[in-house]
């Protein structure tokens, strides 16, 4: 065939970058980029620039952040004594969006020995470098419930263990809104060793 | 809150502009370019503003080109005397994939009066003058088998009905390895209005 198109073929094969994306779907987002929305595809080329050039990690938390320290972690009206680790920058965004107003570290990633993913790779030299600093009071584990989530918690907690700061896990149970008929066992079995006494 | 972050909020924004992505998606295909694939994310940036600034539309046959006339056009081993009508250029590369060898237009669309797709919209004009240089003596029309793909393929059969050529619709029936019992009826009585004798 000689029919070249090395800018659209160049497009449609770095479109597969995307999560999720084979070799239609790139066709398809190719075309549909060209045919309707060229405007919006000039803007995204352009925020990916940017995005991947200016956004790094926070020196202290090591969420990501535009600046050496992020947002959050300048922002005086947080409580510096309450302190939630999780694994990625989305976990910290659901947890923000529930209400919480102390501060984070983010593990970017969790222990996964067989893909060489180590204590170090979690940063938590940088944790004790925190925790040394003594603001805090309370350490709250919020790591995914599987089972690399919770080794890590286990981790974390046995690390920090001869620290006088209380150390919690958030709990596991029914979500809200969930029918029992409709939950898990393992989650109902959560639910009812970790049942609190309502008066 | 001040955790504000211009950059990421402008990348996940940007992202709504590819098809079937929301905010959820968005934010997911961010956050995991910005943690695996920072590398595939500028080549990424890359290959679209080149694609958007280089992809026009070739002056014979309205399929995507990043020349004056696209490969197809220009290719002199092709039957020029076999023109094949399709909506898009995802068509073209489908047609191409089975093995055809004459020369394509591109309607870029299909005649759908209540968005203002009128005759204009889908170059028949240009049909027209191309038709006029004698070349084709055959238009296969392989508009797809929608209703409005049905009403396209007619209105151009109409107005090239005066023009001594054959003009020839796609066989529409069972498809390869199809079992009719899985087949729609509106399918099964196409294939059987449309059957060939065997000898």
């Amino acid at each position: 065939m000689t029919n070249k198109a090395p800018l659209l073929d160049g497009l449609i094969n770095s479109l597969r970058c995307l999560p999720g994306v084979g070799r239609k779907s790139a066709q398809r987002i190719a075309y549909h980029l060209l045919q309707r929305d060229r405007p919006g595809a000039l803007k995204l080329a352009d925020a990916l620039t940017q995005a991947m050039h200016g956004i790094a990690h926070c020196r202290r938390c090591r969420n990501y952040s535009e600046e050496e320290f992020c947002g959050l972690c300048r922002n005086p009206a947080r409580d510096r004594g309450l302190l939630c680790i999780v694994e990625s920058p989305a976990d910290v965004k659901a947890v923000e969006e529930a209400g919480f107003r102390g501060l984070y570290f983010v593990l970017m990633g969790h222990l996964s020995p067989l893909d060489g993913i180590g204590p170090e790779e979690l940063g938590l030299a940088l944790l004790n470098q925190l925790l040394d600093e003594g603001e805090t009071r309370e350490v709250i584990l919020a790591t995914n419930s599987t089972v690399e989530g919770e080794a890590t918690a286990h981790f974390i907690s046995e690390m920090v263990k001869n620290r006088s700061l209380q150390v919690t896990r958030i709990a596991h149970g029914v979500p809200m809104g969930g029918e029992l008929e409709y939950v898990d066992s393992s989650t109902i079995s959560h639910a009812l060793s970790g049942r609190r006494t309502l008066r």
